[in-house]
């Protein structure tokens, strides 16, 4: 029985990316003999026009049904005016996050070795950079409740969310966190503000706890602020970091932007069970959209995280890992990613390069 | 009548670069006959040994009566562990921050051309660096209620923090940011994650309000998260940044690492007076105290903030500043900014340099 795969190229770029990402997967698919079944559907602003909402219910039926989901991106400027908030983009794809229950957020930030130069960092920094980012995908401040804006004594407005995090939901993102140390270099930072605030003395405290489990990885902890500053000093330092859904928002982004190729970083959406949500690290995009600009390269790894994850199929992702390095040998370049000396290609031709690759 | 400045070392490396700042204000003192009155009290830490609490009520009132505040800085490994969360070091500053309304927080992040090598950014994305964060000091989720943990059914224990601003709160800090943007190069990235959270879609709106009195300033909105990852990709882009408490204190830490010379920044933070608490950007760094190692030159900034913004002593200010640009030149270091064929000193000895040159 062939699994079910679920495509939401979504808004800006989004498309675009995702029509390379999927000339990938079909022919993984007919090489592999994988037998999936690829369908898509429609998220974020792309369904706000068609449907009115940005989560049509067909589309959470499909994303529930499915074994994993390819996403391309979310939002952009056309949305960014609706004063009802629950018409927006984002609100598609937090709706699946937090419907699927993809708690457990997976953000590799890698330096290619072809691509050190484009770092903003010394070489010497982030030469063989390779951490990963451990994000709690389902709760913080993101889905607190209470939550909105209201009057005050005098008609002054104040607006208002929630940071809360109960032990379980602490315990099972550090559970993912504490396995993927273990199967890499088997060391785990746990980024809170426990100084600061109550709610990450709890999350610290559940980490101590956890650590029990798992003697062979070192565990340590450190404040948010320092650790903004730790990744721009010594990324190196970082092996595995685990923290909550703004925490990580915040210093997944920033780690990603210390490889120089944001345009390159893929990353997986989990629940308990394996099935995921995969999606390029980078946003929409909507000021180059259409234009072919878009670096395709980082929904293909997504669709490699897939492959492993989701499907079962470690050795696909192999090879499609493979022949994105091969195509980085060629010099093949999206403008994102390109450098004096090398080849500027277009979104359609670097997918078409992998598609000759593999 | 003379001023009245408090003094705080704190706790680790506050002492000792306290005194060296001590030593700077009094020459000034001295010689622009300032007749300051300057006290020294209790906070943090030291103040927990001491008297049990982290801002005993004789501080807090020397405090007040005080026209400004120097602070070394608090915390350390020592207390970190007590249980007893109102017992903490950080509680000391949080304290005096809330109980005066601290609630401008200025922190400029500057590449000294001396130290262009010391950032771990390429010389292109960072020379001529010169950005300066805002942040709101006394709101947000830094002091929001409700907060705690408390025990949810089953008794799973649940930790909360509350993120919560005002329009007035925002609209004053907003007017400090565009007072400064205005008096510098008049333009105003105000940070959120308006896409997200509720609280922070009234902050862009109360922004985009206050921006129709101030034509003459550029006021943009970014999303935290790519606020992180431009400060890393082009951080030269930004005049004036004005964001919450929390961002604030990811935000600017980050920003100051680019600058490779988190040694060598100072912060003010005011109230609607212009009275305010003046310490350096870095923390307590417990790890080198006691050994003559700390750079005491963020604290000898923060003077020279003090002397300009609560003492009218904008003349003695610019002269503590050209001192410490030429005690760089004369190639001292400490061993934060310690380079290939430059001297490296104490922290003393650098105070005692800072004082010669003066
Ligand atoms: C689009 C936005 C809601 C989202 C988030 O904040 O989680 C994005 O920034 C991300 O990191 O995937
Ligand atoms: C010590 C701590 C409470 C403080 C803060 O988070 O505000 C510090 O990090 C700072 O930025 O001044």
């Amino acid at each position: 029985m062939g699994k079910n795969v679920l495509v939401l190229p979504g808004d800006g770029i989004g498309p675009e990316i995702v029509t390379e990402a999927r000339k990938v997967l079909e022919l993984v698919n007919d090489r592999h003999g994988l037998g999936l079944e690829i369908n898509e559907a429609l998220v974020g602003g792309a369904a706000i026009d068609a449907t009115g909402v940005p989560l049509p219910d067909a589309t959470l039926a499909a994303a529930k049904a499915a074994d994993a989901i390819l996403l391309g991106a979310v939002g952009g400027p056309k949305w960014d005016t609706n004063p009802d908030f629950a018409i927006r983009p984002e609100k598609g794809l937090l709706g699946i996050r937090s419907q699927l229950e993809l708690f457990g957020n997976l953000r590799p930030a890698i330096l290619y070795p072809q691509l050190a130069h484009a770092s903003t960092l010394k070489p010497e920094v982030v030469s063989g950079l390779d951490i990963l980012i451990v994000r709690e995908l389902t709760g913080g401040i993101y889905f607190g409740q209470p939550r909105g804006v209201r009057e005050k004594d005098g008609g002054i407005r104040e607006g208002f969310n929630t940071y809360v995090y109960d032990e379980n939901e602490i315990r099972r993102i550090g559970r993912v966190a504490f396995e993927a140390a273990r199967a890499r270099n088997k060391r785990l930072c746990s980024v809170d503000k426990a100084n600061v605030l109550e709610v990450t003395v709890l999350w610290r405290e559940i980490m101590e706890e956890l650590s029990v489990e798992y003697p062979d990885v070192e565990l340590s902890h450190m404040y948010v602020d320092n650790a903004a500053m730790q990744l721009v000093r010594a990324p190196k330092q970082f092996d595995v970091v685990v923290t909550g859904n703004m925490f990580g928002d915040i210093l997944s982004d920033a780690a990603a932007m210390l490889t120089g190729s944001i345009g390159m970083l893929p990353s997986a959406s989990l629940d308990e069970s394996g099935k995921g949500m995969y999606e390029p690290c980078h946003g929409s995009a909507p000021d180059i959209a259409g234009q072919g600009k878009a670096n395709p390269l980082a929904t293909i790894l997504s669709v490699a995280m897939m492959l492993r994850y989701s499907l079962g199929a470690g050795e696909a992702a192999d090879q499609v890992e493979a022949a994105v390095s091969k195509v980085l040998d060629q010099n093949l370049r999206t403008p994102d990613i390109m450098s004096e000396g090398m080849r500027a290609v277009s979104t359609s031709e670097m997918g078409d390069a992998v598609v000759a690759a593999l």
